[in-house]
Order: structure tokens, then C-alpha cells, then sequence
């Protein structure tokens, strides 16, 4: 069922309700639930001035100009008028989901598993969107990674009424393969008493954390295990993120495709935004793990539930997107921006270590979680005031750093400023 | 309630069960309904390779080639990294969305009505899904034209479980101001019993009809008159498109807009798709008739939505756009593109009239439904193997026509292969 709308969507029906009737009584029990929630794009709006701006999920070069790869820039100099203006065929341009399909492929750690052809989404939001609608009714139960992104609530919950239930992501203190709380999410899946999804996010959002090696096996186990039909959703958003040696450096969709389709379902959901740091392109996909008539139905689904919410994709951005990744010196242009992000990895590991704070452990990704002592809200209030961005967390006590926005020699800063504000 | 799956996502389903039953299993109620409809897209596949395609709604040479307006092309010959890769801002690019109130503004016949700041959707599907979503719960009563674009019913339907009820369009012979069935829609909305949605799309899909200006006044006294609060959602896609003089050259939502704010909200979806002839864009905005405090509401209620489905929206086609709104010789090139359209409407309707073919009624957009006789798929596969791509309508024994993607000079041809094979 869907619970009643929260104070902040309340306030906007009062208002309408005196200033606006047929509105108010037009509005679906879906439009009285929605409120633009105070999370991160409205932080990020509100940091927009600061010299420092760790709060937004995009890599700059720290000072507010994109960290475009030369393959991307190449095609934006100048894009041929009948790809870029005209449609493209439902599901996306197919010579774009073939390279997706060969890029996936690539990836895998042993043989390639089956998978479908990639639907094109309106970026990855849309991408999770696709994959809620198809397996997310009401009442679904929803495994969400504790902490999770905001967005997978409106997502998940608010748009399907389904039900979200978070597992632990990480222990508070290492076992000896790592951080992941795997009997936790065991026990979690062992819970469930219907078909369910559970969804994971490896580099995780918020908390910049990715499998180790010798953690792969149990996870996947615990899985494969699931006494009831499980969809697994990929959100592999992050991928290619992955600076400590003892991290798992694949996507988990491999292993999860080639478990036993009675019982699991993968689902992947990635593409241009972070892997090719594409992020105003909105070029996503979504892809099955499956096999022969089942791949084709499953993403005879997947174009239909795209028709019905954005028809098409922007031919613009998949022409873009097309143009790069026809480009054989892509894969060294990548490792020049991860490189980037490596440095700034290191030097906020180091800077973090050396001011005494405590971080949840982040390995991956672009962010990291610190713990504060004092209000988290008030935290981010006071550093506003000095021109530094960061992402409050209050729901776990804590400040989300972005690494991906902020140049290496501004770390220092940004660190110091945090630890005078959250001794 | 949600009806059974039709028998084609039966089929799906059932191809699921034996080959993937983990993903049978998980499939909510909305995955389990869907299958990609045998609709205009699936026509349009089919006729890929007809030298003369009118099968869809998009603007060509006639040969395949685009007829891009100058100012998209010369956008396109050299994006802005920074604003072509980076993100823009929840809701969309701040000056694009000014622009566009004021472009709205523009078209007011008087003094412009109270709007609120366009919400930029990814295209004209987006923000009808964005519109549905804030409006249309389960059983909502959703009034569309009949004949309408068949993906209505995926959104309002499918999607949202709204209970669809169509009103005929226009007549069977012209009435005094024109061929609107204005009584129809007067006892249609007066049969309502609670609050719901009227679809109004003019130029409309597929008909090509838009009302005279004598129509005007009862069609929106027909609204004003509504029993029960209703939300009028104006398709305005095809906007501009006008090319009868008797025809009411401007959207009808500034004169909904304007009435009585207990009784009806305007809401009006249109964009760069049609306007500007980008239809690989994907630039739509969603934008609410309503004044102050209620429109500020409004606006943030779709900024949700639009955060919950795809996040937002291609900045590199925002850019485009934004770009081409800022060249003063873009009205100049819009009616450049016109006076193609102009002269193929011209030449279609004399080959249709020498050649005694049946239509309804059309003076705008870009399509014309041609009534037959014998089975309108049929027709269509005769036509196909001819080299002529057209899409039918069965469900109104006809044929549609897009002369958008047909050549001035290959429009007799066109109308001949019909006439040959219609007879």
C-alpha cells in the first residue's frame, strides 16, 4: 500500500489545494506523494559557488571544467546532422548495443556468459527505472545496500510501491576477506518469502566500496542460495573504478548470469556517464543475463517499457557515444582520467588518515563516507560558509566527499577544513 | 484493475516460464502486461528500405536525409565540452527553460496567462509519461481522441492503470465552424464522476486536424462546463505545423490555461522534437498553467517525477537546442521547413482529391488517414512490396500517411500505388 505523502509533499498539496483546486484534486496517489527530496542535487545546487565542491558525481578537473575524454570532445567538434537529428530505432541504435554487447563481453573474467542485447536508456536512472517497472511491483521485496543512493527510494518505492528492505553493506570491522557484511545480506535473502530483487552497487554510491577478490565467492553464494526467485539489478554505474589491487576488478553480472535460472535473474545496468565520463550524455543499458528465446523476450520487454517512457533515446548523445567507442585509443584515454582519480583516491586516503577521521571503507568509485561526531547538516552549513562542498548524510551520521569534482591539490584543504568542523 | 496480459505478452510470459523461470517468476504485474506493440515503430521498421516511406512522423528530404534547420546544424558542427559533457541541473538547463516560457508566451493570442517554468522532459513520450504520472492513478478516467497515438495507451493505460475513454474526434460531415465532434466531447465530459484527464492533441496524431478558429470558443467552453475537476493535458507536439487558413494558429492551452482554476488545470507538453525538426533530440518540457505558489508546486512535483525516471535530461542536446533558440534566424528557418511541409500538404491533398480516395478531415501537421475499403494491412504489405511504406490503422479500417518523410515530387506515386491498390 502506499503510505500517506510525507510533510514535504503535504505542504505542496496544501498549497495547491488553496491556490490551485483542480490541481489538487487531479493529482494522482503517486502525484501526492512527490516532493523534490533534499538529497544531493539540491546539496549540490546549494555548492555550486565553492572553490571546493566534493558533493556532485562527476569528474571535473576540480575546477569546474569537465575532464572530457579526447574521443567524446572529437565528436562533439562536429556531429553529422542526419544522425544527430533524425530518430533512431526503438531499443537504440543497434551498431551502439552491439558495442555495448562486445564491451560487456570483455569484461567477463572467464567465457563470455549469455546475454541479451543491450536496450538504450535515457541514462542510468532510467536504466534502474526500466529494470523497477519490469520486476518491481507492489509489495516487492527490494533489497537495498545500507547505506544506498536517495534515488533508488523514489525509484523503487515511491513509483512501484514496492517494498525496500536495506541489508548492511559493510562490518564495522574487516573480516579476512574483506568488508562486506556477506551474512547479513545471507540472511536477508534467506528472509525473503516471495520473488524479490535485491540490488547491488559495486563501487558503491555513497560509499566508494567494490568486492575484494576473496569476498566474490561468498557473495555470489549467498545468492545462488536464495530460497525464493530473485532479480538481481546490477547497478554497475561506477565500473572501471577500481584503485586497490585487492578489489574484484569485473563486474559481479558474470558470475550472477551463469547461475541457475530457476532461481536467479541478472540484470546490468551501465553505461556512458561514469564509465566513459560522459555524464551530461544520458546513454545507458540495460542488459539480461539470458539466453536464446528468454534474452529475446526479456528484452522485447525492456524496449517496450522504454517505448512507453521516453520512446526514443537522444540520437545526439548515442552519436557521440558511437563516435568514441569506435575509437581504438578509447581504453588508454580512460586510464588517463582514472589516473586522475587514482591520485586523487591516494591522496585523500592519505589526508583522511592523517587528520584522525573516520572513514566506512571505500576502495572503488568516486566518493568516500566520513563519520562525524556532530550534526552532519550543520557540518555542511558551516563549510558552505567556506566555500568547501560536501554531501551531508544525517541518516547515518556522516559527510559524503566526492573525489570526482575536486582537483588533488585541493584535497589537503578539503580534508582539514572537515576535520576543524567535525571534531 | 490490471486486465489480463494481452495474448502477445502471454506469449513472452510463457516463453519465460520454460526458458528463464526465475525472471517468469519476478516479473511484476506492469512486466508481465508488456510486449513491444505491433504499432507505428514496428511499421516503420518494416519499411526501412521503401524509396517512398510515409510511414513516420519525422521530417526528411524524402531520400533519408534530414532537413535540419541551420541553426541545429551549425550547433551541432562544434559543441562546448564543458556543456555538452557535464550535467545540467535537476529540471534542466535554467536559460533553455526561460526561453522556452517566453517561446510559449509568444504564442498567447492575448495577453500571455500565468505559466509555470518548463520542466525539460526527454521528449514529447517523457513528458506525457511525467504528466500521466502526476495525474493518472488506478481507474482515473482519461479522455483521448479517438482515433489517438497508439502509445497513449501504454502510458495512461499500461503504465498507470487509468481507465482510457475515447471521444470521437470530428464528424462524419462538416459542421458549421468545422469537423470537431465538440458535442461528443461535451457529453463526454459531462458523464464524468470524478476528477480525471482530457488529451487534447492539435495538430493531432494521426489525423492531422487541428480546430478552426470558429471551433475554438465551444471546444473550450466544452472544458470550462466540466462537471467534475479535469486536467487538460494539451499534446501540443506538432505545434506551428498549421496550414488552412481557417485553421486557430496557436495552442489552445493559453485559453485553458485562463479559466477557472477550481474547475480546470491547463498542463502543456510540446518541445524541439517537431518544433525545431530535431526530432533525435529529445527535448520536451512539461509546463503547467497555473500562477504563483501553485505553479511553484506543480513545478517541483514534476522536477520529482522527472528525477525518479530518468534523472535528467541529454545535455548535449540541451546545448544544441539552447543554441539554435539563440539565433535570430530561427523563425526565418522554421518556416523555411514549413513551406516544405506547406507545399507537400498542398500536393497531397489534390493527388488524394484526383484520385477519389476517402480521407478525414486534415489542414495541419503532418499526417492524413485515407479510409479503405479492403483490409488496411494487406494494403499495407501489397504497398511494402511496391517499395511504398505506409502505416494501417485497422482498427479504423485506413491507412495513415506521414508526408513529412515523402518528397514534393514523389506524392502523386505515393497516392497512385494507394488508389491502385485501395480500389
Amino acid at each position: 500500500m502506499r503510505p500517506p505523502p510525507s510533510a514535504a509533499a503535504q505542504a505542496l498539496n496544501d498549497t495547491l489545494a488553496r491556490h490551485h483546486p483542480a490541481a489538487a484534486a487531479c493529482l494522482s496517489p503517486l502525484g501526492r506523494s512527490l516532493f523534490f527530496p533534499r538529497g544531493i542535487p539540491s546539496q549540490s545546487a546549494e555548492a555550486r559557488d565553492c572553490p571546493i565542491n566534493a558533493t556532485i558525481g562527476q569528474v571535473t578537473d576540480g575546477h569546474g571544467h569537465a575532464l572530457a575524454l579526447p574521443a567524446i570532445l572529437s565528436a562533439l567538434g562536429g556531429l553529422d546532422g542526419d544522425e544527430a537529428v533524425l530518430y533512431t530505432a526503438q531499443g537504440g541504435r543497434r551498431d551502439l548495443r552491439e558495442r555495448w554487447a562486445a564491451h560487456i563481453a570483455a569484461d567477463a573474467p572467464g567465457a563470455p556468459v549469455d546475454i541479451s542485447l543491450p536496450v538504450v536508456a535515457a541514462g542510468l536512472t532510467h536504466g534502474l527505472e526500466l529494470a523497477a517497472a519490469l520486476f518491481a511491483g507492489p509489495d516487492t521485496p527490494v533489497l537495498l545496500p545500507d547505506p544506498f543512493w536517495g534515488n533508488y527510494t523514489a525509484i523503487f518505492e515511491r513509483l512501484h510501491q514496492a517494498r525496500v528492505i536495506p541489508y548492511p553493506l559493510v562490518r564495522d570491522a574487516r573480516g579476512p576477506a574483506g568488508w562486506l557484511d556477506v551474512p547479513a545480506l545471507r540472511r536477508a535473502i534467506g528472509a525473503l518469502d516471495r520473488p524479490a530483487i535485491l540490488v547491488m552497487n559495486f563501487p558503491s554510491n555513497p560509499l566508494g566500496y567494490s568486492p575484494t577478490r576473496d569476498e566474490v565467492p561468498e557473495l555470489v553464494a549467498a545468492v545462488a542460495d536464495s530460497p525464493q526467485p530473485l532479480t538481481v539489478i546490477c547497478d554497475d554505474a561506477y565500473q572501471g573504478m577500481w584503485w586497490e589491487d585487492e578489489v574484484y576488478a569485473h563486474s559481479l553480472f558474470h558470475a550472477l548470469a551463469g547461475l541457475d535460472p530457476a532461481r536467479v535473474l541478472a540484470v546490468k545496468v551501465d553505461g556512458a556517464t561514469k564509465e566513459l565520463f560522459y555524464f551530461g550524455g544520458r546513454v545507458a543499458f540495460l542488459t539480461f543475463g539470458a539466453a536464446g528465446p528468454a534474452a529475446q523476450a526479456l528484452e522485447e520487454k525492456g524496449r517496450a517499457i522504454a517505448r512507453a517512457t521516453v520512446s526514443v533515446v537522444s540520437s545526439t548523445s548515442q552519436a557521440v557515444m558511437a563516435q568514441a567507442l569506435a575509437d581504438p585509443t578509447l581504453p588508454a584515454q580512460q586510464a588517463t582520467v582514472r589516473g586522475h582519480l587514482l591520485r586523487r583516491f591516494q591522496a585523500l586516503k592519505r589526508a583522511l588518515a592523517d587528520a584522525g577521521l573516520q572513514t566506512l571503507p571505500f576502495n572503488s568509485g568516486m566518493f568516500a563516507v566520513v563519520r562525524v561526531a556532530r550534526d552532519p547538516e550543520e557540518i555542511r552549513q558551516a563549510l558552505l560558509r567556506e566555500g568547501v562542498g560536501v554531501v551531508a548524510l544525517p541518516e547515518i551520521g556522516a559527510l559524503r566527499l566526492s573525489y570526482g569534482s575536486v582537483a588533488t591539490e585541493d584535497i589537503p584543504r578539503l580534508v582539514q577544513a572537515i576535520a576543524r568542523h567535525a571534531g
